[in-house]
């Protein structure tokens, strides 16, 4: 019988418990970040560190390097070379992000394009990309190559998608699904994937953990889109930001579908005027909570927290708890 | 003695020449572009499309396809994906370039993101960025990975230090001229250098084909800034483009340099106003003239004309006269 996600629960278990275990590991990957971000131009690191130091959970280097670790206890060099890697094409795609969506405030911080501008943040993010590659390339190996440049293609095609449906609600749960995955997933899912490559997993060792990464994307995409409209803790966010900004997330595609006529209308009404005001958005909270939207939205985001935690089940490595406890984390995350 | 820039001249000489000789190539080319561009998300061909066939000159994938056939007669299919690697970077680049100048017009079409926004613009540089380094690691050759790589992260260093000098006349011509290095110069150097390398050229030859390609960008972009400003044909952009960005080229570095305290003050008030009007637009042609700003810029771009010739001696292919034409063809265009 394979576990329940339930069965597996740690209420104890935190993010710092995982960077724990590679304490070491991260400790190198900051140095290759400095490295790499010392450049003869002082304004690109400034606003690249701006990001990179406001306190993000690192996430995605945590993963790359936790999966290289279990399948190798001594963590090659690749594998720092790739987590920095991973973190640039996600700080960039950040910059940009706050670009295209002109959001204010991110990890607690103003944004940068709200401090240095659009062109620079438009600019650094591209310099990061590059930057990003040219790690990659370090490490030599054209599989790690291949997946990691065709996910940065995913993840630009995943959010022309999300602009080409922003402010309508005739977007599908399969649409808004594949752009979560594209957005999000894919590079969990590389994250992941490089790592155990890395860390020289066997072939179908790196892609289970490819679907526990793109599975536990999906978690934690859908939870933060939740946690966007409920969470009274300060996020380093602005509350309602998807609200203020027109996107269409998964609690509000699930409560429109089951909404009644009079409920729908008053969707589409609230949604055209794109107001922020207060009034507005506890409308919409209120809509999207007696439509079930939230409760929809989570029971999807646990069906994909089974499907990461049974891409663990044939891999033997004392770390595999600590990847179990990370669903758990993702899925009952509060901020 | 070495061959004197004036003594190759071919008046005949045109870039059709050029693609004749690589037309089978070129056509290749043209079809991974197309199966490269082919998207579910009709917004990312549609974008891509309406500039990369807006009538460029291709010279980028030119340079690479008829590097490579110096060496080798048989292009290898690796020279095909690099054509396009380099013409996608190059296209993101300009995507990009137009939202952070805020251009209206590029190879005479309104530009993209004045069609379908900002950020249509930003996503699909991204997703050109992304295709770019997939078609390159098809190559499966690490060394032009790195180069091509460490381009692209030149290229936005260089646009960020544009960006950080853009309306202040204290910049040096050393500045200037790493600007337009990292700007045009290094991706027409990697374009030469990884064509090279395609066709099985020995490093110190692919070396050379960089220093050509390099010293021919210098041509090409400080051509390009002179006639920014001279030319009266329809070049397929606005007239002055950069003077009403408030970009300082070289031609104003050098007659700024040049000229009396009163015509100095002239120049800085005039660009503090910084409006595109005729009137205002004629003033600065005038400073810019009566100051040799275009002179000593087009000896500059001469001395880098002849040090692209110089790079070409030691290479002997039936192709060289043709590269030997280029860079006349670069220094002496007028449109």
């Amino acid at each position: 019988m394979l576990p329940n996600i339930n069965s597996i629960s740690d209420n104890r278990f935190s993010i710092e418990d995982l960077q724990y275990l590679v304490k070491d590991e991260l400790k190198s990957t900051d140095l290759i970040i400095d490295q790499s971000l010392a450049s003869d131009i002082p304004l690109i690191e400034t606003i690249a560190k701006h990001i990179i130091y406001a306190g993000g959970k690192r996430i995605r280097p945590l993963l790359t390097l936790i999966a290289a670790k279990t399948f190798n206890p001594q963590t090659p060099p690749e594998a720092f070379y790739l987590a920095t890697a991973v973190e640039f094409i996600h700080t960039a795609t950040l910059l940009h992000d706050d670009v295209v969506d002109d959001s204010d405030l991110r990890r607690g911080l103003i944004t940068a394009h709200k401090i240095w501008g659009n062109s620079a943040s438009i600019l650094v993010g591209d310099y990061l990309f590059a930057r990003a590659f040219e790690l990659m390339v370090k490490t030599n190996n054209t599989t790690i190559l291949q997946i990691l440049s065709q996910t940065s293609a995913k993840i630009a095609a995943g959010e022309v998608l999300q602009l080409m449906h922003s402010h309508s609600f005739d977007v599908s749960e399969k649409v808004a699904l594949s752009i979560i995955g594209a957005k999000t997933a894919e590079l969990f899912a590389a994250a992941c994937q490089t790592g155990a490559l890395a860390g020289s997993a066997r072939p179908e060792q790196a892609q289970a953990l490819y679907e526990y990464g793109y599975a536990l994307g999906m978690v934690f995409q859908i939870t933060d889109d939740i946690l966007d409209y409920t969470s009274a803790l300060n996020r380093g966010k602005n509350l309602g930001d998807d609200f203020g900004e027109g996107k269409i997330t998964l609690p509000l595609i699930y409560a429109y579908q089951n909404a009644n006529q009079a409920d729908k209308d008053l969707f589409v009404q609230v949604f055209s005027e794109l107001s922020n005001a207060p009034a507005h958005f506890s409308t919409i909270l209120n809509l999207i909570e007696q439509n079930n939207g939230f409760k929809a939205a989570y029971a999807t985001a646990t069906q994909f927290a089974e499907k990461a935690l049974k891409n663990l089940c044939f891999i033997n490595s004392p770390l595999i708890p600590s990847l179990e406890n990370l669903i758990h984390f993702c899925l009952g995350r509060e901020a």
